[in-house]
């Protein structure tokens, strides 16, 4: 029928998507709910923060309709007098500098295309602080406004690159389940309207959304899922 | 499939959808839209200036899923040194007290379920600023503030109150074809990043998505949709 | 000495200073600290709800440099669900409408004279929701939203106009000793990173600070106090 | 007199002020307006890039009650798929790297002290994108969300960290007069609701203002100094 034509997850049928570290954070996941949608999924697990790699990355797969732009850090727990020069750096080196490179490597074709998406996998954390998270959350903070600057750019070509400024997701890299057993983050859970985490379902469904070619009109911005943790 | 029966879209289902003002502003996209995935859809045309307006629609179509709250406002142009008392009032007779008694009308069942969303067609007008429009865009700002407290307190229910902070999308209150052929118009929308007016249907694809029974973790959150002149 | 004549405070002795419901809110602070460093202060005491109310004060003070828009609204704790169609209204016509007329009234002769500055007693609800004050936001939204709009559209006049987004500053209307008694009052303060309320000297400094002929090149600007509550 | 006491510059005599970098940038006007406060001023001209410049400014200076981190790095203007490595490190070993190292090495003082302050001269780059600077954007972000997350960190300890997200201020590095004689510049004032750029004496004005012990009860925030051009 021409409703299940039109409907915006269809659209992604036979879409080339490559997911960054598909095996960890939301990867999983996401992997599966592209799948289900039809996409040509991608699963990409190299270590991203060699300066070759994103290129390499895209020279391999050559032609990508959709990057998701899954990367995490440890959320290296340090005060602001207390933290070391490596501590501030790793963020930086494993979640910042890969943008810039996988969006320099991955948008020439897209722009060319006039077509083509960036899903940036961020943070909440910039938007709202918790304790001994600074670092984590200034590299968070940069690639929103990353996002934000190259979504601008690129617009214009009718290319879309957006954010999702997570947290509280299920995952298991900050959420596993023997966090989720102790004191700490049931008071943490408790500042969250929605008062539980997320699903990967549930950040699928976002994903799917900016993924979609229905959501060419959107580029440049961050989009909050985090359960009214911020506003 | 399970993939089909899975995809955000199918969950509106046998859903019941009331759109306020349904033949203007995004009314006549958004009955197609939800029509076409299956929606029951209930158009309301009534004027919701009236005291009584918000309370006899909810008691006349009684269940409601999802209510989508399509409210426009002649944009007066008035500088702030010459608005009249009832320039400045109607914006918010139109715009904001209906959208108080209709949230107070239709958020009781909804939390008794504890399942139900508001979707909010809201306006980017509050967060960029543009001439001799500050009544439309401080009772824009007041529907926006609306959203984000309602959808906090009422996220533990489970129940999503959302906002989409629109501008530059086709519709005949805002964007009639006499004035997109106007000078002024070709000057406002080069400040697109775009380029162009985003369509009802690019539109209808937020409103889906936030419609969504995958979309319960996102409460009180405003969604930019213009083509990125806001970020 | 020209150290003395440089500094920003010394910059309003004479000038002209409005301040509205001088002996409610932040009032009695501000004719104070305004007193102190020279101005000429105007207290007003009028209540600012009558339609002319605005017009005649403007007629009968005359000149006015700078006017400080400070306006309160009892915080009416009432859920969405509960409020009626006064709670929701009264807040408008107390700060909202005033803001409008007032604006009206006093901007035409700042533009004239290509100087002048109001400076409005804004609050830090809109920016973090708290439980059952969606109608106390959604009117002090609408301030922070004609702000922007109204310090955008003169700031071409060399006349600004700014707002302070505050929240836990002493004042009588909204934290009575006996509220600071409370048990509901010391979780709530725990939650500032300052740990206290701020001082009606602390408040005065951020006025001084926006009333200077030095902050010229700020406008249509919302400033936080509150003690790092919100960011 | 008390009144000249109890003025917010006032309060600056005697203060030991470290302003970074006091040659360029905003250096040579802050040098002078804090001078004329009676602030103890200690310009430094280090390169804080090298990895223990921070804790040798620190180590030298000893005591520091104000720390005014004054860093700028040269614009590259490079589109999100030209920039080389070198050009998007450059901006972060420039600006936030020294960010963090400066912080780590002053605020412990300040903490122990239970009073001290850092202001950032930051940007609004990150708040309003513009043509071929995400690079820089991206740096300047992040200096925010420092900020934000250490400045509610050190709250509680009476030590206040803000930044000023300035743009269109007269200094050497971004506007020399060669640049202000462009049609780029032009065009790009033209943008700015004040219509002009903001002097020394004005950015020196809000430095005073945030440096003052008056201004204790902000902390973690981002003024705005930009002639109106966000907001």
């Amino acid at each position: 029928m021409s409703a299940q034509a039109n409907s915006p997850s269809q659209s992604l049928d036979g879409k080339r998507v490559v997911i960054t570290q598909a095996n960890s954070f939301m990867g999983p996941p996401l992997v599966k709910a592209f799948n289900q949608v039809g996409a040509d999924v991608i699963p990409d697990y190299r270590d991203l923060t060699h300066d070759k790699a994103a290129d390499n990355l895209v020279c391999e797969v050559k032609n990508i309709d959709i990057l998701i732009i899954n990367l995490a850090s440890q959320r290296i727990r340090a005060q602001a007098t207390q933290i070391t020069d490596q501590q501030f750096n790793t963020p930086f080196e494993e979640m910042v500098y890969p943008l810039f490179r996988l969006g320099r490597s991955v948008l020439p074709q897209m722009i060319e295309r006039q077509s083509g998406k960036i899903i940036v996998l961020g943070s909440a954390a910039p938007l709202r602080p918790f304790a001994d998270a600074s670092a984590y959350a200034t590299a968070r903070g940069a690639q929103l406004s990353w996002v934000k600057a190259v979504g601008n750019e690129v617009a214009p070509a009718n290319v879309q690159v957006n954010a999702i400024a997570q947290i509280f997701v299920e995952n298991q890299e900050y959420f596993p389940l023997e966090y989720q057993a102790t004191e700490e983050f049931k008071h943490r859970i408790a500042e969250v309207p929605a008062g539980r985490l997320g699903t990967g379902e549930e950040h699928a469904a976002v994903c799917l959304f900016l993924a979609s070619s229905h959501c060419n009109f959107i580029s440049g911005q961050v989009i909050p899922f985090n359960g009214g943790w911020t506003n």
